[in-house]
């Protein structure tokens, strides 16, 4: 691993690393930030998953987390959002495929089933690096993200729902087998047999047996992907069939960018603190009967 | 004035907005926060003035200032550092002269003296543009600024003490005239007779007689441009010979980047917005009578 930054920030520590992924085959990028408790021994962690277009840089740059995360004493772990190098298939024309737009999944279809593999990545090799590196206290880990990277975050906690206490997204895309910017994309990593797809959609992923405790969404109704990118309707409607539940909070005027995901971040940073304290507290509560293997 | 964007963030509005200049003679970008207290009527207004190479866009990404601002009820006003366009005379292989870097000067020698004139802008036309578009309170003025602009900050409430309430600087150039990365700029902008310098050097200034009610000055131990270029212990000698309190703060392992600004930022903004709110208050002190025309 190697560091390409490190900056003190409310009396924490900002860093940029790198390393070689096995997972992506190529160099990975990610962001950590070390509240001042992490100097007194492991601290909890909660990954930040990004949207379309943008690295590990844009939430490091303008989420405004460090405060937060410095008063509660949280681990901020904020990957790229997707493979990339010279060798990692590209659509430069096109920001809804290729890099900056992995969708968070393992592809099967060439010519991106050699790098885009993310999940793994995030649900593997950058866990076991991170802890090797960092002091993280890995039995207390939350996760949440921004549109694309609030689909990571939803796919990836119904899938690991023992990895993760909490689960929270800022404007995510919900149900990505139906919505125009995500299907192309998924049917090139994926195939055209959409029921593979399914494993990488929230919506479908409940629908077809695996739970969550419970979710927090924050969406801005001025957000102009809102309607036919995003529609937290759809999550509602598949929580709700489940009985998930979901606290889904819509915010007058509020659009897709930072500004909307910096004035909630305090709030998604203590609502997962709670529940990242109540597990230190309190034995996890089993996991829902009729959980399926995702 | 032209409106370029307008985003919602902790309740205010981030604006961003673009204007001709007759000071500068090009069009000329600025960024205005509103609070959400400005629906209701007229709010205090603080300045913000960024460092060599930053545009508008520096602060308004990663300074983090809307929680405090929407907070406290405060506008915050960012302008761009220097002039732009195809018709500004640049240095583009050097960021220490030309476009990023006009040292907030009114420039008098060619090719500079056309839209070099950000000290006429920032003290004369930029006021009059934003108090006839937005709820300003221009009774109730504050300016702080980074580095080159802790410079600027500090130099334009020396010389106009009855316009703001109070100054404050983010590792701040103290003394651009012996310093090596301003020395060049001031040449070019201001000739080579080091009298005209005068008129922007803190130091200098002090020195010659200007005087301000006090400052407060944020400065981290690790900041790579510390004992070369930023130098505080200069400000505190000319302070302390005049007699103007200095609030000046070592932060131990800080660097020059935003991760250091934004820790501090709350800090700043509170302590302007007491200042603020003392002035609505009482009478403001008469100035020392030792000031002079600067």
């Amino acid at each position: 691993m190697k560091i390409i930054s490190l900056a003190k920030s409310y009396g924490g520590t900002q860093g940029v690393y790198s390393h070689m992924s096995e997972a992506c085959a190529c160099e990975m990028t990610f962001a950590v930030f070390l509240p001042p408790q992490a100097e007194h021994g492991p601290r909890p962690v909660i990954w930040y998953l990004s949207g379309l277009t943008c690295t590990h840089a844009n939430v490091m740059d303008k989420g405004e987390y460090r405060r937060m995360a410095s008063e509660l004493g949280l681990i901020i772990i904020c990957p790229d959002t997707s493979p990339r190098g010279d060798e990692v298939p590209d659509e430069t024309d096109n920001w809804q495929v290729g890099c900056g737009a992995s969708f968070y999944i393992d592809a099967t279809q060439p010519p991106y089933a050699k790098n885009y593999r993310m999940y793994s990545y995030l649900t593997e090799e950058l866990p076991a690096l991170v802890t090797a590196h960092f002091p993280t206290e890995m039995s207390r880990q939350s996760i949440f993200g921004h549109s694309m990277g609030g689909h990571g975050a939803l796919t990836i906690a119904l899938k690991n729902p023992s990895r993760f206490r909490s689960c929270s997204a800022f404007a995510p895309i919900v149900q990505p087998t139906t919505a125009g910017w995500s299907r192309p994309a998924l049917e090139k990593y994926l195939g055209s047999n959409e029921t593979a797809w399914r494993r990488y959609d929230a919506c479908a992923l409940i629908d077809d047996g695996c739970r969550f405790q419970e979710f927090l969404v924050d969406q801005g109704t001025s957000d102009r992907f809102l309607d036919e990118g995003l529609r937290p309707w759809l999550l509602g409607e598949a929580c709700q069939k489940a009985g998930i539940p979901l606290l889904l909070r819509m915010h007058d005027g509020y659009d897709h960018s930072y500004n909307f995901i910096s004035t909630f971040m305090d709030d998604h940073l203590e609502w997962h603190a709670q529940r990242l304290e109540e597990a230190a507290i309190f034995d996890r509560v089993a996991h829902p009967k009729e959980q399926v293997s995702c």
